[in-house]
């Protein structure tokens, strides 16, 4: 892919019209390039923040030609796009990033192989096609572990946890014969990402790694700087490179990484590759001069990548589901940065916004 | 005016299309607030990132009646709104700042008048009514100065330089017989403004004040922070305290003055009032986590007021009429926080964008 520069009025194509869609599409606008957003859903929250719109089905690919043929870059916000859908935007305009990282994005097997082929630690894993894979899994590599489908599942969706209380029995049950995985349980210390960016020449800029804790499942909190050595960071981007070279990536790519214990075999293993910005980099917007969603947007339109300072420790809160209630605690309190994403409905587990907090900048991580 | 705070998916009216009702669309997104913006121009700049448009001229008063019944309050990204529009507004919801505010910003004798009344000073001027006030008024004020018209001047429209090369007969033969006023010329160091915020309770916050340079007497660059004397800052604060407080002011404000030498009588007199968001404070998108949109939204929406802390030194420049030519120049570069405002025509004095540069802060200045 070539690495041509879109001028200003450029057309941004975005599929997906939710809080990331958003985001980007007002990181084009402050570029003067021009957001056209692609949703299933009237009312998406990235409608009111982009010029032009299409609501249509991911799937409808007379919809998706259209679309494609009338913008300069096609981009998503999410992995979960159909990859046919992916596959026939880029034949009328240049996607970015490349339908390959959204294949390995959707399949988790295909996650795993992926990286297991370039040498990149993960949680031991195996292959699960039927019912009595499950029983073999389980004495391969003992009862603690996740199955997870292969396809469609984030935060927490598809996955079944297995152990003292959930045997193979009871997971044989709830197993609806899609193809899975099940994972082993690594006991980990903690959560990190790596939210990164490349261009199309090859550079790369990675943003200070954050730690993530979940809560049910659901990104609850990420704070940078994460309370790692630095030699593990290094060893974080190192990975997010080899994964983004090898992916001959353009855009903002993720990372998320279990840190393990000290004195395990490996530091640390990829949990997850998000090929999009994440929710783990919503502090940037508040804490760097160019947030993730700036140099997506600039990776992908062929313009500089900026710096990745950090100028302020941050604390970034996820607003989930009836945590909306107490919006005026948010709107009265004059340290929270609030980002509220537009939508209606509070449903629980629905991400409804986020409120990041600024420290001081603990000289001694310097 | 009630304090009453405003709930996410309130609808806020911004009068005017153009760069600062682009940038406040995006700060009331960034609340989950909705932005309704009315101009008179199809395809004005704000209109790509605001949820609501309506295109009505501004003397509509069908239409300003409309567009103020269907949003939470209204509020006007610059001051020279026809004041009976503005007026009429308010019979239907609350507006943000008061319209006297924008009385006293349209009419450089009403500004004159009530910065003088509150022993705030201005430069020595004198009325013209008609021309034969021109020649009374070199005689008491000397041939150094500037015929302005009382309404509708800005970025230097309207203005007539007297002096040397232009005499009281050339200005006669220049001056249209609008009302207006002969200002005397004050020799003065440099310019300087004051970007402040003020909600509901009268609680105000102040922006470091940026130095600002003109050309073409359009503002070419803003750095802060301004080289001035802290005692300097402080006193420009409390003159826009003042201003703020007898307009009974809320939302951003912004004061423009001039710095005279040391050893004259007074060390700043006041240039102009915008009661609006202004473009010596577009630094604050990027020096601080609160800007001066996002301020504003939050003063008009009842919202706790954000802190103004700077985290770096800034400059910012101005993208005018041909610089345009340049944008890949500023696409490729890397440190450049480039802001374009989806204009189509490049047209000489028209500002197209701008863009600012980061530095680390000069402790010095603490």
């Amino acid at each position: 892919m070539t690495n041509k520069i879109l001028a200003p009025g450029a057309k941004i194509g975005i599929l997906g019209g939710g809080q990331l869609g958003r985001m980007l599409s007002v990181a084009a606008a402050r570029l003067g390039l021009c957001a056209h957003i692609y949703s299933p859903q009237h009312g998406s929250p990235a409608f009111e923040t982009a010029p032009l719109q299409t609501v249509a089905p991911y799937a409808d690919l007379d919809a998706i030609k259209k679309f494609a043929s009338s913008v300069d870059v096609v981009t998503t916000e999410f992995e979960n796009i159909p990859l046919e859908s992916y596959e026939h935007a880029a034949n009328f305009t240049r996607v970015a990033p490349k339908p390959t990282a959204l294949a390995i994005a959707q399949d988790r097997l295909a996650e795993k192989r992926f990286l297991t082929s370039h040498n990149i630690p993960v949680a031991p894993y195996t292959e699960i096609e039927q019912e009595k894979d499950i029983v073999s899994a389980i004495y391969k590599l003992g009862p603690d572990g996740i199955l997870k489908t292969r396809r469609l599942g984030y935060d927490g969706k598809g996955q079944i946890r297995l152990g003292l209380n959930i045997d193979a029995d009871e997971a044989i049950k709830a197993y609806n014969g899609e193809p899975s995985i099940f994972e082993q349980i690594v006991p980990f210390e903690m959560e990190i990402s790596c939210v990164a960016a490349r261009d199309g020449a090859g550079k790369m800029v990675f943003y200070d790694s954050p730690q993530n804790v979940h809560r049910n499942q659901i990104l609850a909190e990420s704070k940078v700087p994460a309370p790692i050595e630095p030699d593990l960071e290094k060893l974080a981007r190192a990975y997010t490179a080899k994964i983004a070279e090898n992916l001959d990536y353009i855009g903002v790519i993720t990372v998320e990484f279990f840190v393990l214990g000290v004195g395990s075999e490996v530091p640390l293993v990829v949990n997850e590759i998000a090929p999009r910005v994440h929710n783990s980099g919503h502090w940037t917007i508040d804490a760097c001069a160019f947030s993730q969603f700036d140099n997506h947007i600039r990776a992908i339109s062929g313009w500089a990548l900026g710096p990745t300072t950090r100028h302020s420790d941050a604390m970034m809160l996820n607003i989930v589901g009836s945590d909306m209630d107490r919006w005026e605690d948010a709107a009265t309190n004059e340290g929270a940065l609030l980002y509220l994403y537009g939508k209606g409905d509070a449903r629980p587990g629905r991400k409804m916004g986020h409120v990041t907090y600024l420290y001081d900048k603990e000289t001694s991580a310097e």
